[in-house]
Parts: structure tokens; C-alpha cells; sequence
């Protein structure tokens, strides 16, 4: 099967792989409909993570192929729908609602899925089977749920985003865009979006922004505290995962507000003295994006939420060198990968 | 009227000061049947915080002498107690729980409560009234209630210390052990506190701890791990303010747990890598004690909790600079300082 590796930072290829096959007897083997490169991918082809020929993608939607002997809720021909860490969603971790903490978590990203087709382990923990075979218009909606769409909801609830709360969203990308939808869906009511970007300025709107902050740092906290009567968001989504990002988020917040945070942490350290000082709650970390899906892939199947909005590049498989670099220039948002 | 100045680290005396006299019409002045040493008071104690012939003290219990023009709900003759903040209790941030951050909070250590008579701003927000005169033996448990029971309260709220969780707790000075009685009150099933010390040992075990550990830092997480199924416990409270603390309290959480923290931070930065990845709520800050303050009055009123426990020396206000001596020396876990 072709799959894409990276060899080292920047350099990105399409290149046969061996087809996977079944290793555990709670495995099944999918084949993708679509995949895509995140926001997390650009760490190492950037230079900030090391890579080295490491297979890549952990994101996926697809038709199951085959499954193992012990799997009993999915069967081959399903149409699925998966979560970037493999989870039983039996143990006491997964049943609290955790499932990116399983204790027999697997990260996809180990298995590499953009490719043509790929081993998912736990698949009845993991996959979700959609009611159907979904309409092409669907997929990339669906494609978003399975991580995306996910995190920004995991970042959403994290930061309690609900009925008569003002949330602020720090990241104008596919999750801090998608964590404006989800705060949108949950019954917020003010969503203040940071962005300099006019095309995610008006995705964010559609989303459901209704305050726009261009400033960043002190200036975005001032703003934010002069649009709330000095006290500063009930709730505040950081999805970057700079020291920069955070302390903007901490500071936006009001004392015994939160913050949902689900940047990947690069070189973040939170002063002790400052989140003392500011009374904020702070949960974040993968999201269990697992515990949403269900709940996800209904808004989506009914057509009330369109979170595939945020892939602004479609290319095929082959051209995903591409779409790495298109993102990497801010060129796109969120490039899909079709086959 | 008779107060202890901090002259400089190390140096503490008690001078005769200016009586204080009601500046806003919504002030009162208590004369103080109790004050107390704070272990945040041992910062500037030993050079950690600088200190420059400063007012000490931010605990008080006593009976109000006077009261502003403004002032409603407290009389003159009522035996109050208050918290370290004073604050309005009426504003938005007040209203959501969060005293300590009112917008008009005045912080009762700049006007020193170490000391015989103390003006109380904010009265109607900040004094709480008990049912009548207490009884002398009720006295130190009603101190506690102005900074180490509330502040040990908030930490197991902010932890979610409650039926069915297990409950670490990192600390056994003043505020640790009534972590420990605040989580048995508020129905952990297991309480796991932190301890070298026979003697705190004993108290916390008094106050509700189940089981006990010696060991600190990684070897401390691994016990924890132990003793919950090799998970970390649910609620962890961090009662030091050190970042040998913070990291324990982290990483004795478990996933989708809750780290109540309260120990002022020094020198404390959280790796924002550490925290995304062990997917944690953390919480915490200058308590709300005037939250608390009723709920905590009427459990000390009806003997249903005995906070004062903690104070393991008590020195009339003359002798104050022993207090800090023996609290520095760890010969004294809470001094006591009466009138």
C-alpha cells in the first residue's frame, strides 16, 4: 500500500508500505476514504520534534476490511470513524471518560495513518461506525471528528463553555475554529476569537464568533477584560500550545473561570506565582475524542454542525508533500488527504 | 495598641501602634480575642519574600468594637470571624464564589491583624457573626476557620475531594492536615496523606487519613500508584507551594483527576509538557475562605469538627517572635497567639 513517511524535517514522501494484517484478535484492518495532515505534523517537519522515516498521520475514516476474531461491535463493510489513540473503552479510565488515558492505549500516530489502509487496535473501543455509508459531502465533516472536531469540543468542554458563559478562543486553526463551534454548540453566549486572519476571521463568524480580537499577548488580554467588564472570560480555549498562547489564555481568564487547554505543549511553563494568582481552573492535555464520537458523528449525519469546513486543501494521497508544505506556510488551514 | 512588625527576615517584634480607627464607612473595628502565625508568614521569616518593617498577621477572631456608618448586618458585641481577604460579597466574582478575587478586596495582611484591635474593611462582606459568644475551648477551632480550615477547604473543593474518591494529600503542615479533615467531611472514602512526622501523622490520621506515606517526590507518586490500582488518586491536594510539591500532587493524579493547589508557589513552573500529558485538573490559589465560612462556623459550633487541633503552641501576643521561632524550627506546626 502507498503511506507517508517522513524522513527527516521537511521532507516528505509518498513511498510503498506493507499492507497491515491483523496482530491482535481485537484488531481490524480499514480501508481509508479519506485522512489528513494535523496541526501536530508540522512540530517535526518544522525541526521541533525530531523525526526519523517515521510513518505519519493519525487521523482516519474508512471502510473496515477485516477484523480480528474477538471483535463484536463492527463488521467488515462498516463505515467507521476513529480516534487518534486506540482505547479499550472497558477500563476504569476510559469508563471516567478518558479514553486518550487508557491503560491499553495505542497512538495511532505510531501506526502511521495516512496511508491506504491501516491496523486499528481495540476496534471495538476505538471505531464507531457511522449509520451508514455517509454522502461524499459528509466525509470531510466526518474526517474532522476524528480528531479536530474532537479536541476542540474536549477543549470546549474542558473550559466549561455553556449557556451564559463568554468563552475566548486563543488559535485561530482547525481546532480553535472547531472549539468555537463546539462552544457554539453548547450553548454559549459570546465567543470572542483571536485571529489576524480574514478567511478564519469569517470561518470563525460562521462558526459562531461574536467578538473578533486581532491584538495578542497583553494587548488580547485587555481586550478581552474591556469586552467583559474588566473581569475577563468565563471560559477560555487555548489551542496553540505556546508560552505565549497559555499565559494569554490564563490572563484572559476570570478568577474561577477555565481554561481548556489542547495546544501541544512546546517549551510551556506556567509560573506558579501567576496561576496562583489568577484563580483560574486549567484542564487540558489529548482529548478523549472517543467519548464524544457518537454525539459527534450524529450532528454531523443530522447536518446541524459542518466542522468540515475547516479543510481548505484537498489533494490527493500522492501530492500529501503538498499539503504539508501549504500548511506549513499558513497557506492552508487544513489540508484533506483523498484516495 | 500593642502589634507585631516584621523588621526584617528573622526579626520580629511586638511595638506599640497606632489604635486604627474606621476610615470607610463600611469598616469596623474588631478588638481580637485570637490571632495566629500563618506558614506563608514564614516566606519573609526566612528571606524567601522580602519584608521591611512590615504589619504581620491576616487571621482574627474577636468581638466588634465599633462599626461605620454603612455597616448592617454586624453589631457592635458580636463575636466574628473573617477571612484573610476582606471583600464585598456582593460583586459578580463574589456571587460566583470567588471572595478571594472580589473586585474590591483589600488584603487583610497589609493591615495586620497580629495585633489587639484591627480595622476590617468591607465588614457586611467579610465578617461572619457566630450564633453567640463563644465558649473559650471553641476559640482556636474558630481561628482556624479564617485561613487554615478555609484554605484546607477550598484545596479538597478545588480537588474535588468527595463519596467514593481517594484523596492524596501533599503537605502536612496546618493546611494539609485540614485538607485532610475538609476531604473526610466532605465523604472521600480513602485519604492518603503525605507524612514524616509522628506527631502529624497521628493528627492527620485524627482528622481522617486512611493510609500514610513517608516517602516524597517519584518514589512518594509510586506508592500512591501502589496503594490506587497502579492509577493515582482521583482528588490530590497540594498544600506546600513548592515545585517538588506541585509535581507530586501532578503526578499522584490520575487522568481526568482533580490537583486542589493552595501552597503560595515559589519558584514553581509547571512543564506544560507534563501537564498535557498527564491530563489533569488543576485548580487552585488564595482561598475564598469567606465562602466557607458559615458552613465551617456552624460544623465548629455544633463540635462536629475540632480544627483547632492544629494549633500545637499557644503564646500570648508579647511572645509572638518565639511563635515564629518554633513555626521556623518545625518545633510548632500552628501557634496561637492570645490576648
Amino acid at each position: 500500500m502507498r503511506g507517508v513517511v517522513m524522513h527527516s524535517a521537511g521532507d516528505v514522501r509518498v513511498e510503498e508500505r506493507d499492507d497491515p494484517k491483523i496482530i491482535e484478535p481485537t484488531d481490524a484492518i480499514i480501508r481509508l476514504t479519506a485522512s489528513c495532515i494535523c496541526g501536530s505534523d508540522l512540530w517535526p517537519y518544522r525541526g521541533v520534534e525530531p523525526v526519523d522515516h517515521q510513518v505519519m498521520g493519525h487521523e482516519y475514516v474508512g471502510v473496515v476490511e477485516e477484523i480480528g476474531p474477538e471483535v463484536q461491535s463492527i463488521k467488515v463493510g462498516d463505515f467507521v470513524v476513529g480516534s487518534f489513540w486506540a482505547s479499550d473503552n472497558t477500563c476504569e479510565i476510559c469508563r471516567a471518560g478518558y479514553q486518550a488515558y487508557c491503560v491499553h492505549r495505542v497512538l495511532m500516530g505510531t501506526i502511521g495513518t495516512q496511508s491506504e489502509l491501516a491496523r486499528i487496535p481495540l476496534a471495538d473501543g476505538t471505531l464507531v461506525a457511522t449509520p451508514g455509508q455517509p454522502d461524499a459531502d459528509l466525509v470531510p465533516s466526518l474526517m474532522a471528528a476524528s480528531d479536530v472536531l474532537g479536541t476542540g469540543w474536549f477543549a470546549a468542554v474542558a473550559a466549561e463553555a455553556g449557556p451564559g458563559k463568554t468563552v475566548a478562543v486563543v488559535g485561530d486553526g482547525a481546532v480553535g475554529l472547531l472549539g468555537i463551534l463546539a462552544a457554539k454548540q453548547l450553548g454559549a453566549e459570546r465567543i470572542i476569537a483571536f485571529s489576524r486572519h480574514a478567511d478564519r476571521q469569517a470561518l470563525a463568524r460562521e462558526f459562531g464568533a461574536t467578538d473578533i480580537v486581532e491584538e495578542r499577548g497583553d494587548a488580547g488580554v485587555a481586550r478581552v477584560k474591556d469586552l467583559t467588564g474588566g473581569l475577563g472570560a468565563s471560559s477560555v480555549i487555548e489551542a496553540v500550545g505556546t508560552q505565549e498562547a497559555m499565559m494569554q489564555a490564563i490572563h484572559s481568564t476570570r478568577p474561577g473561570g477555565h481554561v481548556g487547554f489542547v495546544g501541544v505543549s512546546h517549551d510551556v511553563a506556567i509560573p506558579g506565582d501567576e496561576l496562583f494568582m489568577a484563580g483560574v481552573h486549567i484542564h487540558g492535555g489529548p482529548a478523549p475524542v472517543r467519548q464524544y464520537l457518537p454525539e459527534l458523528i450524529r450532528l454531523i449525519w443530522d447536518r446541524t454542525i459542518d466542522p468540515g469546513k475547516v479543510f481548505d486543501l484537498t489533494l490527493p494521497l500522492e501530492k500529501a508533500a503538498e499539503g504539508y508544505q501549504a500548511m506549513h506556510e499558513r497557506r492552508a488551514t487544513k489540508v484533506l488527504l483523498t484516495f
